[in-house]
């Protein structure tokens, strides 16, 4: 099972009821944060959870409202005692402007890896996670991410049987091993079904609606999405502003069929996202107006084995 | 007069309730940023004070929790549509550091410029602001900082007289400007009397408790001083650290005869700053342990006028 929680909902600048955008995720004991606006570290400790067990930070764009919590951020999982290396993940100069804002945070415990997206579309496989950048239409370059936790097949008892594999490597098999014995090898496929529905959730800001998006989030649990205005008046300050209204989130949750929408990023214009709900509704029934801290936990299918 | 405001009272890292130590004070129109660590926009918004009058923003140190907020807080000072110069003082290097901040920041509509710090006191006149920087004791070179506000001497209508400056002027001069008249020059002293005692307010973070605070800090009308520890246990960590414990300020505050003792810059494990209060009360009789966003007001002694 995945567990999420939306540390912020803001765009632009951070308020004083509502922190920047920013998503974190935690799975078998690692955790994953998307983006880290000036506040996050604020909000995640407002919401109980500890930056030490992060392993993975992705970042969208290197506009402030997502990036610049970093230094802070990184000396906070510091002063929390990690020293496992980090990985960071963004488009390409990453290393860079990280190193540029990290300035005023020098002495940091852990080393940083960097991984530069440079494809319209990449992945990376880390710590469980499968984490799937896709390009997106911003002012900067700007790419959303899809996190998937795959599921191996069920167990097939007679499928290993029939295969003649000692009884004594089925547990490590099924756990993944891959298993040399003499000149035999045997791999998991060997006594695995086929591959199960795992979990995805879609995350994706600051974008205009496009057909990425709509690839990236196909079949999603969870969508979550950039709705900055929801006042259809607004829609050409969207477009010369490469942001999203939530009408146009909404369609792109339908045409993708994801299972749930949640927005986030309301421009600081935005006072009561929720008075934008009902709307919405019509255009794609399963959506919430999500506030700061909101959580949940997204399980497989067929139930935990 | 000058209003003031402690934005934040933290230290080390932004908490939910308790944003990082920043003064903001406002003299005629002007007004003044004392450090700007992460989230210090979001208290100035909880504050309900706009960041757009800001002209000058004094840097201490370039600890991530006292400069890290740079970035967001001068994009938001330019979506309040500031687009007059602003002045930043800092240590030795302030331009580098800004600079390297800012590179999510990089469309500002206003011009930076620059004052860097390299003597051990160094006075710096601005919009009415005297900006006294004074050299402290920390892990890094860092400064604390005076304001002051001068307070020319009271008009003297029979000097005036006496000295025979034609009745058309005394306005002029007694605002302050130099006068011509043919071959005659006028000036202000010509009609004042001696100069009269101003307003003054010493803030000083992070440091040892040394010499150049007493006598940077001499009869202020308010001292902001570190107050990092207030259980005496913790001396050691103070020592190596380079913070100062409450007792230590409160000395400091009694050497240098202040009128009035505010504490800032909490340790995150200071819970009740409050606890303390009765026992440094014990040392120096007039201090306060504010919370965010306390204010005031220092006017002059004789009335306004």
């Amino acid at each position: 099972m995945l567990d999420y929680c939306l540390l912020g909902t803001g765009g632009m600048m951070p308020l004083p009821k509502r922190y920047l955008t920013s998503l974190i995720t935690r799975y078998n004991g690692s955790s994953l944060l998307i983006d880290c606006g000036e506040g996050t570290q604020i909000a995640l400790k407002a919401s109980g959870i500890s930056p030490k067990p992060i392993d993975v930070i992705c970042i969208t764009h290197f506009h402030a409202d997502h990036v610049a919590g970093l230094p802070g951020f990184l000396l906070t999982m510091g002063n929390a005692e990690r020293t496992e290396d980090l990985l960071i993940i963004g488009p390409k100069g990453v290393p860079d402007v990280v190193k540029s804002l990290c300035v005023v945070a020098q002495e940091l415990p852990f080393k940083i890896n960097y991984i530069e997206i440079t494809e319209d579309t990449q992945t990376v496989r880390y710590k469980g996670y499968v984490i799937e950048a896709f390009k997106v239409d911003h002012r900067v370059t700007c790419y959303g991410y899809t996190i998937r936790i795959e599921r191996a097949g069920r167990f097939d008892a007679v499928r290993a049987r029939t295969a003649g594999i000692p009884l004594e490597f089925w547990s490590r098999l099924q756990k993944g091993e891959i298993i040399e014995d003499g000149d035999k090898v045997y791999t998991p496929d060997m006594v695995l079904g086929p591959d199960r529905k795992g979990i995805k959730l879609t995350y994706c800001t600051d974008s205009r609606p496009v057909d990425s998006i709509v690839s990236a989030a196909g079949d999603a649990d969870l969508f979550i999405c950039e709705g900055m205005y929801g006042d259809e008046e607004l829609i050409d300050k969207a477009r010369r502003k490469k942001h999203m209204m939530m009408s146009e989130a909404a369609n792109l949750a339908k045409k993708a069929g994801v299972k749930e929408l949640w927005y986030t990023h309301y421009s600081p214009s935005v006072i009561k996202p929720d008075q934008y709900l009902d709307a919405m509704r019509g255009i794609f029934p399963n959506c919430k107006m999500p506030r700061d801290g909101w959580y949940g936990t997204l399980t497989f299918e067929e139930g935990e084995d």
